[in-house]
This record gives structure tokens, C-alpha cells and sequence, in this order.
């Protein structure tokens, strides 16, 4: 079984509902929880769960790192939080996978000093589907927001291995996000990377436009992590505008269950990442899921049941030889 | 009255949708018209119009200017095409102000050239709404898409002036466009262009993220050129996406007549370059309507009212004086 350390503590509804969602997964996905944190305080929360035979158990973490600290410095300072705690779990082999809705910075730091990053990749990256395009993940969405060329090589390499080992697309085609279609047009950093890209071996398509992100022209959108994560931002605050829209202007227009399910779907499809609950953290050494801070249990259940298909999947094996091969085409 | 050189040769559907759209603008707004192009043509086309008394006349310009010419080259190696004609117009004080739906690049150029950039201006820049909030201006949306901080500055003031002369806000707020709220966060240009705005003068309230733009947090949204283009071009197409899907979803669950007023608004509101029609260039030294290529007769009209408006609430003068006050706020 897939054994996936969980931070009961990170999130600002932990450890109630990081705790439901944990036991949720375990009675939906076979798979074994390690929850961290203050041992009392989750078993008092367990205690509140029907938890029968589940292979469900708690490693100690007595500190907790706040939303705010200093990531760095905060991993170094209390080595005995559930961020470094579980994160030690995947560098020892006690876990083959984390999830961590806690402040994000403190996760990445963590992984960055605890797991290390993977050869040839400086800084971690993410990848997440954006806009109106479910077969369409845009990559780097927030990890890196100076990027050199060869970064944005990794972030294409990265969002292959999310397209085709967690949407299940065999042979996904990556593009270069850029203000026009022709090549030579963009900023220096795009300019530089094309080249790249067109020599990865990748099943690269050029340079796409922002037309081309919610009509999912490619399956990999790659952009520097300033871009993506305005962009991903951006996108999910528009679909919720335009459901806020709908909800006043089609009100007594429309059946109100009609309406509901509407507006249900059209979120869902705007903010993909509500949905899922979170994503991969890319470029460190072991399947790391990070989450939103705003995590109930359904979206910490579905998250888990991720983590579990991306070991399963054995993706950050994938990343390793695909990153490998790539850096030896371009090399050539 | 205030004289609009319309180069009548640029766009998809010139010179018949362009000229139709120049004869409405004259009629409803009381502008006067300079037509720009090969005079049989133009007369051939005005012959079509009731132009009655209308203040419209033509000026020969016989070459063309084709999408997909090098700019710069097709400026200088085509004098007597209609837009460098049109802009020359402008720079002579025979007219007051510019529409071209023709190749933007070829406008941007000409502009420069003809009309050189204001004191303390590189390059030229567009501000756009985008993305659900009428009172907010993104701007650079596509000139410049690698920028240093003195030209997020200026982009600042320019869509200042825009917010305030041609949306009549009248003390607009500014922010920066960012990965996180707080001062010190993201990447290298938006950290050193923090300060500039801070000591400006302007009224600025810090950064914004991606979720800001669509609830419309501040009039003014600065960034690079790079990120305002794919993030407009984004926002239209998610819009067009979502009203796609409605249009599916809804079909049977709605009436017909309200669920076309629905996307009508819809549309209108994500894709508000379709319904203005064109936008100001700022930055040269002179009043300048960029205009989409696809512009029909309705979009003409109403991007020439635009021009109207810019000159009668003397943008430009406008621009100088508040670029002047700025620029010495920060060398204090």
C-alpha cells in the first residue's frame, strides 16, 4: 500500500478537517495515512472519526510552523514541526509521499532541504490546469518568478510528466506561452528558450498565445512562475465574477436547482485547483503534494488519492530519466 | 471640430467597413473626417454612403501597408502608405488625431518615427480594461514586453491619464501587478519599481495579485508588456470559452432572447477591445487610436468618438505635464 505522511498541522482548517479528509482517503483509496503532528491532538481528533481497521498512524511533531515565518529559516528553527517532520518520513523511506496544505513557502523550503532537488533542476516548480482547458496544464505556476531558459526547459520536462502520468495523455504536446505565434517574437527569456525547446525532443508545437490557454491548444503551457501564477489568479477570479454574474442576472430566468448546477460546474472548471484540492511540487527528490491553505476534508481526501496515483505512477522516476534525456538532446 | 485622420487602407474588412464607420462617426459625433488612401477607392466607397454635408474629405495615399510587413522597414521603404500619410497629418497640425486598424506593429513604428516619444518615454505602450472590471486599466498590454522599472513608471502615469481623461475617475488608484500582496514579493523588475511608484506621487495603494483584476482592486494595473498581453488575450478567450459552454448548458433551460442578451453582455464585458473597438497608444507625441484588424463599421465609429474624446480632454498635454511631475518626484 501507498503510504502518504500528512501534516495535520498545515492548513486553516488543521487539524479537523486535514484529519477527515486523511481517514476519507484511507476508507476510499487503500491507501496507509501517517498523520504528523501533536500526538494527543490527533488522537483526539481520530477519536471523533470512524477509523475501524484503517491503516491509519501518528508520528509525533510537536511544533507547528505559522502562515507568514520565514520559510527557510523556519525549517532550520523547529526541525520538530509537521512541515520538516513528515518531509523527513519521504528522505527516510518511512513514506512514499507528503501532503501539506501549510504555508507554502515552508513546504517548498522543506523539500528543497530535506529532499534536495533532482539533477540539472535549480529551483522547484508547479504545474496546474488552467482556464477552461482540462487537458491543459500551465507550468511554472508560481515556484520561480525569475527564470533563465534552461529553467523553463525543466518546467516543459515537469509538465510532460504531470500530463502524461496524472492526466494519462501519452504523448503530450508542450508550447511556449509568448505574445505572438511566430518565432523570434517575445522577451529575451522566451527567445532563448525556444531553441531549447525545439531541440528537447519534446513533443514540442511552438509558441501559443493566451488565445490558447482555455481552448487547449497544447497540453503543456510553459511560462516563467510570475506569468503562470497571475495567470492561473487571474483565471480563477474571472470564473468567479462571471458565476457571481450569472447568479444575480439569471436569477428568476432560470430554475434555481438549473442554476446551481451550472454555477457548480462552471467553478469547478475556472478553479480546477478548488476542485483537486492541490497539486504536485516538481524538481524535488519525492512526490510531494502541496495544498491550498483553504483545504476541507473532501479536498484533502482527493489530494491524497493524487498523491497516491503520482507514486503509483512512479512519477518522479519518470521525471529523472526524462529530465536525463532531455538535457543530453539539447547537450548534443 | 476635432479632425480625425482615419487610415481608411488598414484592417481585414478596409476600405469599405472602415470608410462606412468614418461617414457614422462624422454623422453622430460631429468629427471631421480625413480619409486616408487611394483617392478613387475612398471616392468609390463614399459613393456608397449618404455623406450629405458631412465634414469628410480624402488625402492620396497610394501605397499600402500589408500585415506581416517588418515594420520599422515597411515605414521607411513606404512613405506614401496610408498609415505613415495619416500620421503625417498629425504630426503637421492637419489633424488633431489618428484611427488605424492596420498592422499594429506598422502603426507602433510609424508613430515613433513620425511622432517621436514623449521626453522621458522609450517606448510606446496600450492599456486595455480586462477581465470584468470596467474601471480598471491594465497597461502595458502588449508594446514592450521586456521592461525596466522607470518604464512600469511611466506606464503608471499613462494609464493614469487614461482611467482619468477617457473613463473620468478622478483620483485613480495604482497598483503593481504581483505574485503576493506584500511589499518585497516578486520577481526582480516589479521589486525595483515598488519604490519608483511609492515615491511617485501617484495614488498607490501597492500590489495586486491575479484574483485583483477581475473585482477590479485598483483603476490602474501596472506589468510588462508580456504579462498584460497573454493576460488580456486570456481573459478574452476565457470569456469566449465560458460563453460557449453556456450557450450549450443552457440551450432548452432558458429563453431564447434572454439567453443571447446573457453572452451578448457577457462577451461584452471579457472582451471589451471588441466593443470599444481600439485603444490609445501612449508614449508618442500626438493622439493615436490603435485599432483591432477584424474592426467592423460599428467598431470604426466608435473607436473615432474615442479619438474625439482624447483630444477634447487633451490626453496628450495631459501625459507631458503629469509624466514631468512624476519623473521629479522620484529624483527628489
Amino acid at each position: 500500500m501507498v503510504r502518504v505522511a500528512v501534516d495535520a498541522m498545515g492548513g486553516d482548517f488543521a487539524p479537523e478537517e486535514i484529519v477527515k479528509g486523511a481517514v476519507a482517503a484511507a476508507t476510499d483509496n487503500e491507501v496507509e495515512i501517517i498523520l504528523v503532528g501533536p500526538i494527543a491532538t490527533l488522537e483526539a481528533e481520530l477519536a471523533k472519526c470512524d477509523v475501524g481497521q484503517l491503516a491509519i498512524r501518528c508520528v509525533e511533531a510537536g511544533e507547528v510552523i505559522r502562515e507568514g515565518e520565514p520559510p527557510a529559516f523556519a525549517i532550520r528553527g523547529k526541525p520538530n514541526a509537521s512541515i520538516p517532520v513528515a518531509m523527513k518520513l519521504v528522505k527516510n523511506g518511512q513514506a512514499d509521499a507528503i501532503y501539506s496544505a501549510g504555508a507554502t513557502g515552508a513546504v517548498v523550503a522543506a523539500a528543497v532541504q530535506i529532499l534536495g532537488t533532482l539533477e540539472g533542476v535549480e529551483r522547484p516548480a508547479a504545474g496546474g490546469t488552467a482556464g477552461f482547458a482540462p487537458n491543459t496544464i500551465v507550468v511554472d505556476i508560481g515556484g520561480t518568478v525569475d527564470c533563465k531558459p534552461y529553467q523553463l526547459l525543466n518546467f516543459a520536462v515537469m509538465g510532460v510528466v504531470q500530463a502524461r502520468k496524472l492526466l494519462g495523455i501519452a504523448n503530450p504536446t508542450v508550447a511556449l506561452l509568448n505574445v505572438g505565434a511566430e518565432e523570434g517574437k517575445g522577451n529575451e527569456l522566451v527567445k532563448a528558450t525556444y531553441p531549447l525547446l525545439k531541440k528537447s525532443g519534446l513533443n514540442f508545437i511552438g509558441n501559443v498565445e493566451g488565445y490558447d490557454i482555455p481552448t487547449g491548444r497544447a497540453n503543456v503551457i510553459v511560462c516563467d512562475g510570475f506569468v503562470g501564477n497571475v495567470l492561473v489568479k487571474f483565471g480563477e477570479n474571472l470564473g468567479k465574477a462571471l458565476v457571481d454574474w450569472l447568479e444575480v442576472n439569471l436569477k428568476g430566468h432560470l430554475d434555481e436547482a438549473k442554476l446551481e448546477e451550472i454555477t457548480n460546474q462552471l467553478i469547478a472548471r475556472t478553479n480546477p485547483a478548488d476542485v483537486l484540492g492541490g497539486g504536485p511540487l516538481w524538481g524535488v527528490d519525492g512526490a510531494v503534494i502541496v495544498a491550498h491553505g483553504r483545504s476541507q476534508a473532501v479536498h484533502v481526501s482527493r489530494a491524497i488519492a493524487e498523491a497516491k496515483k503520482a507514486v503509483e505512477n512512479q512519477v518522479i522516476e519518470s521525471l529523472k530519466s526524462e529530465l536525463s534525456r532531455v538535457h543530453r538532446s539539447i547537450e548534443q
